[in-house]
């Protein structure tokens, strides 16, 4: 029975990984960037070494195929994406499409000809650090986005997303991108922290939370620390504290994998010496469900108007995302769990609580992912760790789904 | 009786308003950049046309004389400083130095000839927002900092303290230091909201409240918000969160005007979708009484090692800086509050809560400061206002002051 090559597997992470590779262990590869554009070319090489025929699309999103025996069949999808967060890790993203690339290898070296063909995909901006938002390609094949507005995006250089495309030389065709889709599949690192508490390698992944970004401004009065008596202040700082805190009493509330917090705070003017005018916080809640995501915002919009109304300060929230929870292909799913029993696995359904582009392929094929441990959850950080024996076990799942879906 | 001219004044001060002038009405006039150079060049053109003798010292502090009939007398110094904050206003620093300079060309032209001399002050650097910490010219004269040292300083660009008062023509020497001193005085706007509410336009000011600057630094564990369960957690953003509310509630339990709060935080990386790995927040607490500053101090170390040992994060604090509170000399805060009696006035004993010059001259001589009433109490905003009736009553009380101590 064919298994892939764990070794040549650990090669290609590993090789990946220099470019863009950071002196504590991590990578820093943005979208469209000089490291990207050597992780694309070392991906294009690797797959014409494998006999693969390589499409790159409109928004430099690239197909390696292997030719399925009927062209008449729609083709399998597998992948992920190359880019990276600014000193992020050595998997989170290359860690699918290198897989993915390492099952089509075993396939041809195994001379199993599917009769669907297999495509190896790697997805343009995933992670959204270069050009916001995230997903920007997958999101325009599922017509979230306009492709001329996505061209025009820009990096906080001012740099043009199609501009940037062009340089690197993979602004494609939209020819090329995929038409009929039998199904789309993503392994990914959990980036979390629950799968090596329950001891899973490998776990299926039911979908994906719902997400909105809020963003909240208090505006109170700037005045000096010294002079201003505790009573008479009208402080978004202190306002801010409680809405951070509360939140997170909010969240303890709700059932995992429900979570919310803030990850960014700037206090204007921000000096030692001054009570801020303005203090400006970036929340985010998620929940498995739609009506689950409504609440939270509606409890949340609720919490930030009562300690603003406490606290004498203005508030305004603004909605910067809204994603609808995704549910993936319940069909896919079942099958991603039989090949992991199949392993002599347990099986654990996870709902991820970070966004991929198979959340917007969702919406245009069906859909499911494949998740693996992550050494102490961690991700985004130079860090970021997978045990090596998990990769192999992962590669064989996802090599088990990819011959049932593609028949071979 | 001789009254100061309170139209003369309020020229001056709009005068001096000009350099440095923001669009919205304020003052970004940085210790020794060129707009402090403006304003220095001035008070000293002023200074000659009023007949006063100008020296600078070696630490770029401007001391303009009108002389006493009796050299062997030491002289009364009455003053502030003409450096603001950046976006500042027209009146923090300004209003004391030019209601010294009111004072004194009225004594000229009413043809009083005091027994001591008079010598209006304009010290350098007195807000530390260009050079840190603040007040480094009177601390350099009260031997709380080295000179060398100060010299040394740089700014955010990488200038130095020491060439930057060369560059603007304003490195004097260390002979024009004063030596003995009988007094010295400083008129100040309130920068609170005490005075408003109580319907004074003056107050005599009695010390200065004691400070601890207090920088926290809270390291968790930076994740991916989405798969990071509730409970897993180590969030410094809810660690920070919870500090600066709980110190908020601690200061409630104190009485005015002890105060203390958080003006800036910083989360690292401070990006939507992370929880971030470290924050980093400036605490400062403020007592009018040595032990209750102690107390203050000792009983924020326990609010934050009680959260971050709650929270599962690492908690680090840094004192930056701890100034003892200051009592003013009783004699001269009494002749200030019989001055205010003298107008026909409500006598109201102040306590400083930010720093002034008159915190390290207290050190070396008698010392009293005179608050102005300031619209909304705002300050170290554009839009820092005062009454201008209010400055004329407070150069009439600083007249009264400085010629029964000057004996004119």
């Amino acid at each position: 029975m064919a298994t892939v090559d764990g070794a040549r597997l650990r090669d290609s992470l590993l090789e990946m990984a220099r470019h863009g590779a950071t002196p504590a262990g991590g990578v820093t590869r943005l979208a469209l960037s000089d490291e990207d554009r050597a992780g694309r070319d070392l991906l294009a090489a690797w797959a014409r070494e494998a006999g693969l025929a390589l499409r790159v699309d409109d928004l430099g999103t690239m197909y390696a195929r292997l030719d399925g025996s009927d062209p008449a069949l729609a083709p399998v999808l597998v992948g992920s994406h190359l880019d990276s967060v600014p000193l992020g890790g050595k998997f989170d993203g290359p860690l699918g499409v290198l897989t993915a690339l390492e099952v089509v290898r075993t396939m041809r070296d195994a001379g199993l000809r599917p009769r669907r063909s297999v495509e190896v995909v790697n997805f343009t901006n995933e992670e959204g650090a270069r050009f916001e938002p995230a997903m920007l390609a997958s999101g325009v094949l599922a017509g979230r986005f306009e492709r001329d507005d996505v061209y025009a995006r820009r990096d906080r250089a001012g740099l043009a997303f199609g501009d940037e495309l062009r340089r690197i030389g993979y602004l494609g065709s939209a020819a090329n991108r995929p038409k009929a889709i039998h199904a789309y599949l993503e392994l990914h690192i959990e980036q979390g922290p629950v799968m090596e508490a329950e001891g899973l390698p490998v776990a299926a992944v039911g979908g994906i939370l719902g997400i909105k970004w809020l963003e909240v401004t208090l505006t109170g009065q700037a005045q000096h620390q010294g002079p201003s008596p505790m009573r008479t202040r009208r402080d978004p700082m202190v306002a801010a504290a409680r809405i951070v805190h509360g939140l997170r009493d909010m969240m303890l509330e709700y059932e995992d994998p429900a979570v919310g917090g803030v990850g960014r705070i700037r206090a204007i003017p921000g000096v030692m010496g001054m009570i801020p005018g303005q203090v400006v916080l970036g929340a985010n809640v998620r929940h498995p469900t739609s009506a689950g995501l409504a609440e939270l915002g509606s409890r949340f919009g609720e919490l930030v108007r009562r300690v603003a109304a406490e606290e004498r300060v203005e508030a305004a929230i603004d909605q910067l995302w809204h994603v609808e929870p995704t549910f993936f292909d319940e069909r896919l799913v079942a099958l991603v769990e039989s090949e992991i029993r199949a392993q002599g696995l347990p099986v654990r359904r996870m709902t991820a609580g970070a966004g991929h582009d198979a959340q917007y392929m969702a919406q245009i094929a069906p859909t499911a992912m494949v998740f693996v441990r992550t050494v102490g959850g961690m991700s985004h950080v130079e860090t970021e760790a997978i045990d090596w024996d998990d990769a192999t076990i992962a590669g064989n799942v996802l090599l088990g789904v990819v011959r049932k879906l593609a028949g071979a």
